[in-house]
């Protein structure tokens, strides 16, 4: 009579997705909690975490003795700032930009929905120039880029390649490239995985940092604002039960992905195959 | 008995000099009147009111209907700004600089002294890149501006011309050059003096506007800032008379040309000649 | 078989919507193209665009030699900045009022929605009065403005005259008058559409720029914003086809004017008349 | 061998300083440290308080239930703020204009010195119009005002009656007048001191606040502001001693009032007649 | 057949209610207007004024001659600024939070929603920390702060009590606190309804003040503010009559309380009980 | 004949000044040009470049994965940002306080001289504190520390120690002291000169930062904002020659360490002992 409500990505793990299924366990998750607006209001804080811990990843990456170019994000007088190259203008996009240009480099966003580029043509001023994602405009921002921050995230999906490696090839050595979307595949085509052990690898003279789940390396922060995010709902489940609970929040109703031996999340529906149900 | 208190330009004017000499009339001048720290504080209001009409001026010519680029100042969602390049980072260029990046466009600002290249570093932001006046870096710099504003002036000298006519070639056709510098003979190579009435030449495709005392524009403003800026001094030399505000204001000391048949004012001296006095 | 997707208004050219419809042409008009929070998603970039140029326009017909009062929109030290008077705090307004005041102007901005009055007073803090329409507080904001921008719009329908001819006798010769919403015939009861080769005509002593279709002075900055307001849509059409774009986006669905020799627009249907649609 | 440093103003109390005088202290005055810029670095802590204190008042006098107009400072939308006039442009000025505009305040101030009205034009934007203190623009700024603070202070001297009973009687009855200047004498001609326990009378309707040594009201941040101020000083004679402290700063021998029976201090000696010193 | 439209609180007025019942009168309440994304048009001008208020009296009541602890808002060089703890993050907290932050204090903020939190997380930067309503937070809040304002609504409930007595206790003596809910019974335990006459009473050291309807200290701005929220409402009724008005506004008919004898409004039946309705 | 113009701290290396001393090697030192205001402009562009790194050190140290206490600069919504102590608030202090505000920090910022204390009050409003240099002032702000930047320099002098081992002792495990003093013997009395290719050790639980010459992380700034700073110098040597640039510029002739086998630099000639000269 347990409810599991946690990170979950049943959809890529099928086969834990099963054995909850056996067990008829009800499991929400909190990647899958989303307003009507489309918000996920748990994922948000880690990506605005995930945004500003890239912007101070590629400040350090650019020092020299981290192999690095060896500039400063913001210039100086009669020196030009740090050219940041921002791809993707969700959550974690949006707020590394602002972190980026807050710290005196100019930045460069590329994201193909207009309305997100207004918001920050608005935000941003002439401190930033704002781009639609075409092929030719991001392969001539990447060559002129000290810095990258990949952040193209498609909901549910591999996040597409939008750096080829010609474009990494095009970059000055010592450039950086921070691929916070590495959770989904990354969006830079040279980009592996690393670890918060060995976080940086260097392919064509240019430095990857591409550490998955990238808040564990604040955790106090975002643990703390993981809780807060998380609290509400759980305030909601602990006073009112599941079932008043799922019907006061659509937005929590969306998260719920197991029950009594059914999948009634459609994605992870989809993931399991057909009949997916427990017996 | 009475003080001439004007602009007077007399070092460009011996004749009008030696007139006034001959009738020992006692002058000085607003052009001359400046601080112990240096300031000029009659012109530089005018130098202020210059600055923002010279990117208001500019803003104007990139229109399509003006002959310019038909581009905006603050370009739009996904579309960049446009790049002005300002020349110099005196009152005339500060002011510019601000205004051009208060209306959204991306401002370069040129000028040998590094002191006040940081104070617009900081005053900016990285909405601006901030350089010296290398030769090479100012070609590249022009090569890419919508917009070029002239603002160096020297003191008492012609105006440097920092711009040649190989970088005006260099430049897109309908971009724009506003030389405020042109009183003081210009900064850019191509510009020669135009009127309010046929305010505009196009030279190598570039649209150039160079009207001499470019505050006579907004004459209503600046009419009333320069009486706001001579007040103090009137005030002084008629409470307190010719001597005694002499001996209280250094910066009105300064300001004496003729006086008695003599010119105590150097510059002046020079510009008419040894033994230049009333006989 | 082909689709057209462009700029339509066929609520007004009834005679080229009957040729398209006896054609039995598939169309879609950008103008039409309306999110389910009532956004305007081609339509806006156009009118930040048009926001932006008509403070430009103002600020250059201040001038003496344009025919206006001579002063600066920003004034001076000790001179009191320009009264820039926006009606109208939709899109094209509220562009026009943060740039006024970006400019160094003090600015009205009068609506009927208390809302975007709302918006408008926490963006702008006390450089701007916001107000509501109320004749006598229209009235006596256009005898103190130096410069008035008309930008009331009503979707669908001919703009409201909010300025009245003996509103525009108090005003101060020399004064300026920028009406955006000429294209709807114009929010200042003595305003006529001029062209862009004769842009401006006086009246009682106040000059009148109102040129429809505003944003073509900056066609470069226009056009590369409309593509990019279009991009999204074309993609949406090229990769799913008509019918799943449709389904997919309410946005585009709304901006179906005529399909199969019928009407589904209702405002376009109810110009066209009764019965209309392809025999 | 003791040395008396703190507040003095012996030139307003000439008994106490020839007691001083007949015993031999040695004196030094807060009020007379003053570097050689003129800044005076133990009072501008205090005037900053006393501005940001004159704006607390303004605004709580303005309430309904206190007399005043019933208005709020910042307005509303669609309501215009308050207007604030604020006059004079020193540190006190300065502060209060800063204040009153981040509390939504439209401001004017008033000073005859140019150069710190293009201080407060920079700073304040179109938020706050500057002006000259011409008879005619006083009197009409009067009338207009909500509130009127009173900052103009002249060295050494009584404030000068820069609003005559006149200009009051023009204002709305529920305005409010606070007057920082009533320590030397005020510069509105109605005020008189008031005092903490009974701080505002009504005058032509119009509330005044006229609370001499207004920081009083702040002691605990008032005390430990000046602390702050005095420290340095207090560190200087502690350590070096008197005559190796007078030597260092410039600006504490400036503060030497009374020393071996003499009045080193021109203005005190001045005050206390020819001949002062201990016999 | 006339309509009654104004503030009218009727489930708190049950008497009154039937009364109007008995008489058939179609009642709207101001307070009950609300548009479908929960926004309550005609309340919130009210509540940005009783938050701005808030802070004026917050100011104004630390000073010494009120009773205060005798410090600045803003503190001064040297001098940390006061604490201010603005309880609820809705449009009374975050209108009291951003003015706070304006006049110079340091703010934080308490609010159980999230989204909330991140907006004034992001609208004002370091100067403020928001936390979530955790009572050992909460506690070592109020203990730490000089001002304290309660700001936490419900709608259509009793406010809930988040500052104990205890919890005033740990207050510094002097130290403020401003419930702007006593009209819904107030977030402080040891709050209590006040009057404009006499708006302080002292409890534990601490000043309470808790004058309902707050927004009447400026009767001016806010009957203003109010006229101009509710102006929109009264021409749709006077143009279109009441059943155009409610088809065509649903946040209008969600404000219908009485009409025909009948009781539509749900929060007001069920407080008149049930088979309320005019036989 | 040549001239040797670098940095040269020669007080610090006797040999290396006798040595040029005998060759009678004309001698001016980056680190001596001074203003008559004091400023030093090769210096300073270097101490903003470390400013800047010092916070960038700071936020990256901060991680889990570095050692630190996993907290980000900036917070985030319901978790407050870390506190950052700033020591010293001359170049490199107001550098770091700004950025580290501008990432989101929470500031205290800790100088005995109430005139800067001041100006960072204006420019950093609430979001920082600033404090004078009491020590138990000290040690509450160090304990309450994440991150201490130590920035306390004193020309000409040994950095003094303003944090003692008991108070690093109090800081919490995982914090961060970043000292960038360390060029001159650090103000912090647990640090000592640590490489670029070791930079950090770990001290009472406390992370310690202390690399001499910090901006060689950043070289390519770094040495393009030094020949800047550097340029004017030289081309007043290369096109006036020695003599005559001495004259012009006090600046300069404050630089000249060794000249004709004489020392005519006081501090340098203190450091080599009387009758320092070529024989």
């Amino acid at each position: 009579g347990q409810i599991l409500f946690t990170f979950l990505h049943l959809a890529a793990a099928p086969r834990a997705a099963r054995g909850l299924l056996a067990r008829r366990v009800t499991a929400l998750a909190y990647e899958a909690v989303e307003t009507p607006s489309r918000r996920l209001p748990i994922l948000e804080p880690m990506s605005r975490i995930a945004g500003r811990l890239a912007v101070h990843q590629a400040a350090a990456l650019l020092a020299w003795h981290a192999g690095g170019k060896g500039i400063l994000l913001g210039g100086a007088a009669g020196v030009p700032p740090a050219e940041v190259l921002v791809l993707g203008a969700g959550t974690v996009g949006r707020t590394a930009a602002c972190l980026a240009r807050a710290m005196g480099a100019r930045v460069t966003v590329v994201d193909k929905d207009p309305e997100r580029l207004q918001a920050l043509h608005d935000l941003l001023g002439p401190a930033a120039v704002t781009l639609s994602p075409h092929p030719d405009l991001v392969a001539h921002a990447v060559a002129r880029a000290d810095a990258v921050i990949g952040a193209v995230l498609v909901r549910g999906a591999r996040a597409p390649r939008v750096v080829t490696p010609d474009m990494v090839r095009s970059m000055e050595p010592g450039s950086v490239i921070v691929d916070v979307a590495v959770d989904q595949g990354g969006c830079v085509a040279t980009t592996r995985p690393t670890t918060h052990a060995e976080p940086v690898f260097r392919r064509h003279g240019v430095l990857h940092y591409a550490v998955p789940n990238m808040p564990a390396a604040a955790p106090r922060t975002a643990s703390r604002a993981l809780a807060e995010a998380v609290f509400p709902y759980l305030l909601e489940l602990a006073e009112n039960g599941l079932d008043a609970a799922l019907e006061a929040r659509p937005d929590l109703a969306r998260a719920l992905v197991l029950r009594d031996g059914r999948v009634p999340h459609p994605v992870v529906a989809r993931a399991l195959g057909r009949g997916a149900a427990a017996e």
